[in-house]
Order: structure tokens, then C-alpha cells, then sequence
């Protein structure tokens, strides 16, 4: 089976980075692409950490300018893993050189540089050239699954939506800071950061949007240490300080299309919880939850069982019926947090393959940044209800996989 | 050990009616009480009923009429169970009348009746007659054993806070009218009902008042069936319909005093959750989390462990060192649903034997409907935020057990 | 509604005197019983004690010797909850004396004693006089709805069962002796005191006798200091030691009628612990699990589900569908340690009245004991399997609640 | 940095040589090895299958005899991934041929096989040459974490073990023969299978040798339709039915060096239990416990927590603290059941290049297949109890990582 090369280029090598990479090597091993990808080159801006992480993730070349590798002819697409500030400006030359996008979430830092964006990849899905963001959890396949109950109607009428992230790794009100802590680069803090996670899956599974939000935004702790070694997502400390400038909790109620009233809750205060990203869809019918520090679960409640059976089962996700899980390990083989990535490596070359709008599109994470900015309304404005402006297109769902 | 005997009237014989009959019954059997309780008299207005009550119970006599009560010498105390709409007149009556009273919550249907009736309370306090609001998740061992471990530093400096009271007895919207689902009679629905439990359980935990509030009310099924039949908290059906007038869900934010942000959710469409009263408390140093739906356990992050072994303790509360235990069973043997009743008893004797105050007082149920209305005040106003009014007095708490 | 009078004695006062107490008095305020139980009079050896117990718990009379009691004409039925050693003669006294007997678990400490008794036993039911033994764990609703799902088929046939009861009480080796440590009155450790739990448990969910075993006893730590104050089910340490003489583990794999291989473990060693009775019953569409610890919850996997949702569900056992629920609390609000013993006296009674042999009878208790001497000859025969003696009789059920 | 090129021949396509493939694919990438491993071959009988392997999996060339492959000089290691019956013969030649081997577990399919295997490892290893035996679960960081707390006395003295690995994928007794229920390939069933796995995590985490066992073994469905296309672990079922000759419960009771008891089992037929790999380890001041269906946590109970604090702790092993998991992604970043095998490369490198014997070597192999082997042994002696023989040599542990 010989299938067409297709040449990446990925910016950026911190976390994002190593995670994209690894589902560029191991995507092919496990699902059958249309195309063969090539793990063409890295760009960074230090040249010797750009080479450090190409050698280490496998990169064929290097560079440091990622305008220079929108001219080569050699890349397919180009995979966008840098701070949310440089999202606008990468996406839009790149889809204008006809390379197909990934970029991570949060789309942008902005609503407007966000419509900019989907502009840009409605122009080029016409000429065939697609861009994708990176909500990854679409494709744990949980969630994925979680999507398919809902759709197929096992949870009856939605009554009631929950989403939590939680996160505690700034109890340390002397941890230092990071560039997720200034709202320049990351445009905002747990709102867009994890928050944005939540809104996109809510929209996924229940196939509606957000369309009004009343919320409030906090930061706890105001200035720290700033960083003098970068370590997972934190660091180590100088002693210099600097302003945090981003919201540390964010608490909002939404309501969506038809109605439906949902609490979120982005918050990197909770102590001991460290990766807690909660959902429960409670349904007139059923109800499904879900908690990604055990990923590999789904948890749903049919309320059509006999009388006395009522129960939330356990459900193992690693079954053949279940999304992707076919591709990877026996049943009871629990997969971990990068394979969603691979995951979505293959649904967007299946798309691309086939002419199809990946998803979620860029008028998908538009809207979730449409949602990101209207709590920031309703915050600055003592929680009152902000509409979410710009509703038109597509619900944000995605192909069935 | 001669104790003086202590007689109580108990007007009301619903669920709340079995629960204390069950608490005065009891209480005598595993505590050390400075008086004997004696199940005098249970009053109710249907004769058949509150006779078939009395004897089903064990209370020595019935009565139809609670003004009958008030006026006999051998009445100590008067426990009232019956709907919130009559607590007002009843209690003031007793109070008034010499007679302790021990007061279901929530307290009444109103602030205003709130108010008058701790105004009275006071009054009855300065004469040494006392007065108690039943609160009675306060003395789930969890619950008191959170407060002790907040109260002794064990988390730290308080940072966040959830409380989430989650049923789903009315999902099936074909379900029938009860006087819970009528705002005259009960004064608000999830708010009121189980929304209270969290608004005084986050209160009495962490030692601080609710000051402000932002949230909605919603009414997801607008008409039922009546009932014709009650069971448990629900029943069967009639073929006419009748008007919900109250919440099905609350959902607010609320700041403690101290500026801490906690999010609350009350709501009765939880599908698939019981009984899952859910509160967590995260600090700088650590973490509590309960569930009522496993209410023997307690479970405690202490981020002072050693590096790596960072975990939430599932603590089976059981221990004869947790409060109110030593009084049951070995180690490792839980209680019930009704055992806190008991608790409540044996508190509110020793408070009244010593002459001090019992917690919660009718000032504390007051503070709860202050919350409660600044919550419906605010989703009238759409989600806009509500101080809390009428700060004066004790904090929140309760003397150590 | 006017019933007989039922008068009961007790024999007993210490952990299951308390339980069984709380039984007599709590039992006929949520069920309907064919008679109306009189707690009469109370029995111990020490005089001072026994009445601190009958004022504790409510006996109308204290009597130090059970002779006296068993020759009164107000006395309907005989509660043994004295040391194993002790059943024997009380119970066929009683029984004897047309005394209905309840008597605790293990039956007796010897096979020929339980004989003995098996036999008064039934000489005693050929005259309408009836006598159960106490396994009350039976009435556990989750462990009675277990048993109604297996033999309404809800597993399929029979491939596996598990059954572990784990405790840790005696983890610290330097906790004193309590009679529970010495043979010649507990007639042994862990196998008879939780094991015998776990068998009885075993044999009457699956509606099947152990027919054969092979194990192993071990204890651990042979000598203990001396108790000199009792204290829940341990005390504290006097300077004197004793010999420990009794297994603290006991390890042993079974046949059940019809071959089915079970899996046993009854420990005090478990450390952390508390009271982890924990059963598994697997078969060939589906499975059951439950665990002590959570008594109010039930674990049922149903392989009929459809592909991808199968998952064991976490039932709640609080539905009015579940087997004595609906006398208690609504839905979602649980039941504790003790309760049980009123769902035993509420059966208990429902049979005297019927004319029917309550279950588990004194040949249910036998047929336990021959198990447990089964156990220790195979454990002194290097573990070789030992036929269990003396099958007759009918299975090991009890009637449907 | 640049390392020696290390050429790695894979023998075998099935379930674990795409594992082992994943782990010579991405180990390198996150771990800082001493070789740059290099997937030189990938051998297997079939041509056109092993072809499609070799193209899916990523390996530079493919062969279909075994013996060609020992003898390039481009090779280092051999990766033995073929059923247990092939084991003996590959990996001695590769051994005398110069080659490092690491072989997958169970090491043979008869202590002679394996003793030939360990003198043939023993006379390489004095070459320089190397064998590792592919007990994967050594190096899922949860296990590795628990093998740390016991030996650094976190638990205290040892008290007793519980070691189960419970799947169900025969539970249906129509599912279809394969390789792994026909002795002549498989050597045993659930015991060889998942019970060796159990075997060597206790040995490994105690570091204590089982010295003694007594058991059954049970073959509860003993023909089944033969197989006509592979498909995970089982298949589809072809019309013909052939015999099953290996067990499908094992169920033991052993002793470790310095006596302490431990109860294993290992069944196929644990309904609704698809990885269920638990392990409990109680000692005299703590306690750990673990289940591969939740592999990223690890329960530990210190029992010198404050009085009233106790409780199983539930640790996300995902810290950077944690053995591995640096390598990873942020706390709270769960991995997958593949990438303890990348542990396993990584730790076998280092070893080889430090000139170390990697561990489990084939010793720690033979030690397993010799409990196998005297669990057979007393299943056929009526569960008598049988000394495992041939103790010497170190002990079951590995250098800390």
C-alpha cells in the first residue's frame, strides 16, 4: 500500500510540541491514513532548542522562522503549537500559502483575531485547504462516545449540563510565573486555558451552542516570582516578581441554544485535584459523567433499566465498539493522555483526503472564543447576561468517527 | 442515675415527623442525656392520621390542635415538622409560651418571618428558653469533622469553595404536584429544600457568612399531575394538573465573607444522583471533599505530605476519635440517614442544660433565608449580585462536640 | 390496630447486646409486626452491669441468671448474644422451655455443640417453637437484592465466587487480648467470628451449600498483653500477657454444590481495613459486587447490555424496590450498621406468626459450623481438601422478603 | 549528542509485538538513551503478514526465518515476541550468537525449558551479552512507585498479600479456541498468562521469593469452536470445536521467604472484569493497593497518619517525582498501558551499556515459571502443599530507577 507522502511542519516544542509530535510518529502505526506523513520540520525561535527538540522528537529538519517554511513546497500543513499571540498572524499566511492548519486551542487571544482567522480558513476550505483546532479532548474516546449517546438520544432530552476543569498547580501562591500567567500572551488564564476545554466539549456532546453566559473571573493571586527555568508547566523561581494578569477561577452559568442551563467552573485552585476535568449531562432519560483523571471511564446512568437496577455504570472505554479503540490494545488496555492526539492526526487526514471540513473548524473554535469574551463581559459588567454574539454556520459537532 | 424527665410535643408526622420520632426514641439509648425525653404528644390536623402517627411512632398521646400543646406543663420542648408556611406562628407561639423549640429548616418561608421569628428566639433566650433550626447535616460525623479540620488549619487558608445538592426525583416531568413544588407552602423549591442544606453546611464549615450572591432560578416543568396518593417524597398521580411554582434549580455564586469565592448548585434534575450532596473546600495547604450519598466517608488531601504520595484520603469515618461515634458501633460500621437526628437531640439537651445557646440558633436560620432571597432577588435581576443583608451577630459556628 | 404482646429476654449486653436492643425497640416503628415485642428483661452475669445496660437500653428488668428468665411466663423468646461458648445450653434450655430462640452467630463453637442445638431445634419446631440463628447480614438489603438477582437469573448460571472479609483490628501487635483471641470462648479468629459471615453470606445468595474445602489458618502474633478495660470491639493493655489461640487469618478455596469454586478470606490483618466484607459472584451473563464498607450500594454488571455499555452500575439500594427500603427513608438516603437486626426481627416475628421455620435455622447455623471445622481440618491436614459432613436438609435460603 | 547505533530485530507481530514496536518507536523520544535504537527486522513465518507488520509497525526490513536474523552483524538484541513455546530455542541461539535478547513472559513453558534458557543467560552475561525477561508491569510507574514505599518501609513489617488478575473474556463458553488455551503453545492458562504477571509483581515488590504453594487449577469450558480469524485477544469462531487444555482459574495460597502468606488467583471468568489486576500489600504501619483497569493511581494507607486521619490515599502517579513519569507529560497527565514497555527499553539500555544485569533477568524468569510449575504440581496433589525449588541467587528485585 503505497500512499502519498504528506510533509508537516510543526511551531512551536514545549508541551503542545512534544504532544503533536508524538502523534505524527504514531498515528501511522495504528490507523490507516490516506497519506504517509513526514515529520518534515520544527520551527522555533532558539535555534538551540529548536534543535535540541527536533533531535529529540524525531524532526527531520529545524528552522526558526516559520515564514520560511510556508514557502516550501515540501509541507502539507502546518502544525501551530505556539502561545496563542502567535496564532493569528502563522494561520492566516499559512492557509494563504495553501498549507492545510492545525492550531492548538484557544484559537486566538482575541474574538477579533479569531474571526480573522475563520475568515481566512472559510477562503481557503474553497479552495480545498482546510485548518483545524486542537481541542483534543473531542477525540478522547470517552467523550467522542459520551457524543454518540447524546446524539442517539440514550440520556432522552438534555435538562442540565455540569462542566468542571479543575487544576491546583497555582496553589503555591509562590510558585513563579509562567506565559500562561500573562494575559498578553495567553490571552486569558483558567478560562481560555482549561475553561476553553469545557465549553468545546459541552458543544461537542450536546451538539448546541453556547449562546448567553453570566460569570465572574478572580484572580487570587496577583504577583509572583517570575520564572527562571521552565518545568512542566511550571518552573522554578527568580526572585524578581511580576503581575499576574490572568483570572485564576472563572465561574459561569450558560445557557445554550433551546435553553438548557449549564454551570462551568475553570479553576487552577483546587487543591489535589490534578487534572479534573468533570462533565455530567443529565438528560430526561439518562445522564452520562465523566472525569478525565480517569480517562479511560465514561460513566452513564440509563433510566430505562428495570425498577431497582438503576445505576451509573463504569464504563471501561477500551472495548472495539468504542472510538478508536479498535486501533490500539485488547479490552481493559487503558490508553493515556497523548492518544487523542493521534486520534485527531487521523481524522484531519481523513478529512483532508476526502474534501471534507475537519472539526472542529476554525468557526468552531471562534465561537468557543466568542463564549471566552463574553464572560469576560459579563464579569467586568457584575455577571449579567452577555449573548454570545455571532451565531450562524454549522452546530459544533464533527463527523461521526 | 435519676435524670429529670423532659417532655417534648411533636407537631407534624411527614417524613421529617418519622425522622425525629426516630432522633427522641434513640438519642436516650447511646448518649448521656442530662434529661429523659419523653414522647409526650404528636400533634397533627387530620385526627385518623396523626393517631395512626402516634402509635406508629410511639408518642404517648396526639392532638389535633398545637395551641392545646403549648398551654401543658408537661411540655418542655415543641419540635416542629410540619411545612415551613406554619413554622412562624407555631414557634413563636411555644417560645412565648416558655417552650424550647427545635425548628425543621429551612427556618420560614421569608426573611420576614425569619426575622420575627429570631426576634423572638432572643427574647426567649434572655428568660432561658432556647431555640434550635434543624440543620441536621451539620451533626453527619463527616461534616462536623470538616469543620473541625478547617477550624484547626488543616487546609490552610480557605481559597475556594463547591456545594452542590444534586436529586433527580422530579425528571420525569409526569411526576406529581407535592406541596414541596408549591411556593406557598414551601416557600421556594430546590433552593429552599436542599439548597439551604449547602448554604448552611458551607457556612457552618468554614466558619463564614454568605455576603453576596449571584445566580438563577429555573423552573424546567412548569405544570404537574396532582397527586393523589403520597410515597416518600413523591407519590401517584391524579388526572388534574396543578401549577410548579417554585425552582427546580438554583444555581449561584456566592462570596463568603473574607472575599472566597464558592459556587452552589441545588437541583432536583440531576438524573441518576440520589442524594449527592457534594461540598468541597480547597486551601493553601489542603483539601476536604463529601458526598451525603456515601456519608461515612470523608476525604482529605493533606498538601503537607511527603512529595509523591499526595492523595485524597478516603477516610471512613467511623473512628471513635470522629465526633458523635464512640456513642455506635466499632470501627468500620456506618450509620444512617437518621443517626444526625440524634445527634441534634443530644446537643440541643446538653445546650439547654447548661444554658447556652444551641447552634443553629434562629439567628443562623435567619442568615440562611437572607441568602435564600438575596438568591431570588438576584435571578429576578438578572444574575446581577445581591449583598446579603442584616450582618450582626456570632459566626456561623457551633460549640465543639 | 391491637397486637399480641411478645415478650423478649436478653442474654447479653456487650456490641451485639446493643445491636439487638436497638432492634426490639426500632423494628415495630417501621414495620408492620404480627405482634407486639415487649423488651422485658435483660440478663448478665454481673449484676451492676446488666442494669446499667437495662437502663441504657431500655429493658423493663435485669436478671442475672438466664434460668430464672426462661421459666417466666411473659418471656415469648430468648436473644442469646453471649459468647459462642455459652449457646449451647442456653438455647436448648429455652427451646426446651417453649422459648422461641434468636441466637447469635457462630451458632456454637463445635460442630457437635451446633448439632445439639440443630436438633433441639428441631424437636422445638415440631411444637410451633422456632429458633434462627443470627447472621444478619443477610438482611443487608443489597445482600437480600443480591440474592433475589441471582436466583431470578440475573447472572446467568453460576461460574465464580469471591467472598473476603477484611478487617485490621489487630494490626498493631501490641492491641490487648479480648475474648474474641481465646478459643475456648470464641471458638476461633477471624474464620468463625467474619469468616462464618462470609460462608453464610456465600451459601445463601447463591442458594448453594460448600460442599468441600482446602485452606489454611495462621496467626500471627501468639501472644498479646492482657485486656484490662474493654473498649469497642478492642480495650486497653494490661502489663500480664496471654496466649493468642485462636487464627488471624484464615485462607481457604471451596466447592460449592454443583462444583462452582470459591475463593474465601476472613483477616484482621487487612491494615486500613475497617470492615471490607467484600463478596463477588460471577456468571455467565452477568456479575455482582458489593463491599461492607458501602453498604447502601450494590455493584451489578449485566452482560446483556448492549455492546459498549457495559460497565458494572453502582445501585444505590435505597428504592423503594429494594427489600426493606420502603419502610425507611425516601430514595438516596441510606441505612446504617444496626439496621439489618430490624429487618431480622421483623422476619422473625413474621414467621413465628406464620408458623413458618424462619431462616437462617439452626441447621442453616450447623451446616456454617461444619464449614468452619472443615477449614481447620484441612488446615492441620497441610491443607487438603475436606469433604463438608452431614448435607441434608433444604437449601441454604430464607423466604423471599 | 550523538549515540551508538543499537540494532533491534523483533521476533513475532501479534498483540506484543506491536507493543514492543511502540516502545523501540517512542523510548527514545523521551528518555535520554545510551544507544539509538535502530528497528532494524521484524520476524515472523508468514511473509505476507510479516510484511504487513513490518510496514504498519515501522520496521526497516522483514525475515521470515528467525535463524538469518541472529546472524547479521548489524543486530544487538533480539525481542522475542512469539508464543512461550518458541521462546527456549530463539533465545538461547540468539544468546550464543552474541545477541542481548529480551524475552516475553512467561519466560517457557516448562522449568526445564527455562533453567536452559537462565545457564544459557548466565554464560552470556559473564560475554558482556544480556537477557531481560518482559515482565512489562514491573514498570508501570504505579508498581515501581509501590515496590519503592515497601523497601523504604512505608508500610512497615509485612503482614500479609492478595494478588488477583481477573479478566472475562471467556466467559463466553462459545467464544473461539486460540493459541492461548492449548497447552502445547501456551504452557498453562490464566495461570501462565495473567497469574505470572501477579507472581512477579509480589516477588518484585516484596522482594521476596514465593517459597511454597498450595492450589487448584480449574477448566470450567473445555471445547470450544476452533478459530477462524484473529481478532484482539479471541476471535471468530469457525464451525469445528477443539479441546481446551489449559486452566481457566487458578486460585493459590503461597508463602513468601520469611513466611508471610499471600492468596493469588488468576481466572478468565471474573464476568464484567476486563484488566483487573490488583495487588494488596498490608504491612504493620501502612498498606498500598493497586488495580491495573485504574493503572495511573495507587492507593497507600499510612497508618502513622493523626488518629482520625486514616484513610487509603488515592495518588495519581503522574508527578515528576514518580518513577518515569518526569519523562512524560504534567502532573495529572495519565499514560497508557503501552508505555511501561518503553520504560522497559529504556531501563534494559542503560543496563546493557552500564554492563549491568538488567532485571527481571532470566533467573527472575525461571523463579517464576518454578511457582507455576509447583502450582500445577499441587493442583494434581489435592492442593498439598509444594516447596518451590531451586532458590538462589539474588533476590526478585531491579537496581531503583
Amino acid at each position: 500500500m503505497s500512499r502519498p507522502p504528506f510533509g508537516v511542519a510543526l511551531v512551536g516544542y514545549g508541551f503542545m510540541g512534544a504532544a503533536h509530535s508524538q502523534a505524527w510518529r504514531v498515528a501511522p502505526r495504528f490507523f490507516d491514513l490516506p497519506f504517509e506523513p513526514r515529520m518534515s520540520v520544527i520551527v522555533g525561535r532558539d535555534r538551540s532548542r529548536v534543535e535540541a527538540a527536533g533531535e529529540r522528537f524525531g524532526w527531520a529538519s529545524t528552522e526558526t522562522d516559520w515564514k520560511r517554511v510556508i514557502e516550501r513546497d515540501d509541507i502539507d500543513l502546518v502544525d501551530i503549537c505556539s502561545p496563542g499571540s502567535t496564532h493569528v498572524e502563522i494561520a492566516i499566511a499559512a492557509l494563504e500559502a495553501g498549507k492545510h492548519v492545525l492550531c492548538e486551542k484557544p484559537l486566538a487571544n482575541t474574538v477579533n483575531e479569531a474571526r480573522r482567522m475563520a475568515d481566512a480558513a472559510g477562503r481557503a476550505a474553497a479552495r480545498g485547504v482546510y485548518a483545524m483546532v486542537g481541542f483534543s479532548y473531542r477525540r478522547v474516546p470517552a467523550i467522542t462516545f459520551a457524543r454518540d449517546l447524546v446524539a442517539a438520544g440514550k440520556i432522552g432530552e438534555l435538562r442540565q449540563v455540569r462542566a468542571l476543569y479543575l487544576q491546583d498547580w497555582l496553589v503555591d501562591a509562590e510558585g513563579p510565573m509562567t506565559w500562561r500567567l500573562d494575559k498578553d500572551l495567553a490571552g486569558s488564564g483558567s478560562l481560555g486555558d482549561i475553561g476553553a476545554h469545557a465549553i468545546d466539549a459541552v458543544q461537542f456532546i450536546t451538539g448546541r451552542r453556547v449562546n448567553s453566559v453570566s460569570g465572574i473571573l478572580e484572580t487570587l493571586v496577583s504577583e509572583r516570582p517570575l520564572l527562571s527555568e521552565s518545568i512542566g508547566l511550571s518552573g522554578t523561581a527568580s526572585e524578581e516578581r511580576g503581575r499576574v494578569t490572568v483570572d485564576d477561577i472563572a465561574l459561569f452559568t450558560a445557557r445554550l441554544d433551546g435553553g438548557v442551563l449549564c454551570s462551568f467552573e475553570a479553576t487552577r485552585y483546587a487543591t489535589g485535584r490534578k487534572n479534573a476535568f468533570r462533565l455530567e449531562f443529565s438528560g430526561s432519560t439518562g445522564a452520562i459523567a465523566f472525569d478525565l483523571e480517569r480517562m479511560n471511564e465514561l460513566e452513564f446512568y440509563d433510566g430505562t433499566d428495570a425498577a431497582g437496577l438503576h445505576g451509573f455504570r463504569r464504563i471501561l472505554v477500551t472495548e472495539p465498539e468504542h472510538p478508536y479503540m479498535a486501533a490500539w490494545w485488547p479490552t481493559g488496555h487503558g490508553i493515556g493522555y497523548e492518544h487523542p492526539f493521534s486520534h485527531q492526526v487521523r481524522d484531519l487526514l481523513v478529512d483532508i483526503a476526502a474534501g471534507t471540513q475537519p472539526r472542529p473548524s476554525f468557526d468552531d473554535g471562534l465561537q468557543v472564543q466568542r463564549v471566552l469574551e463574553a464572560v469576560e463581559t459579563s464579569s467586568a459588567a457584575g455577571s449579567s447576561w452577555i449573548a454570545v454574539g455571532g451565531h450562524d454556520g454549522d452546530s459544533p459537532g464533527m463527523q461521526k468517527q
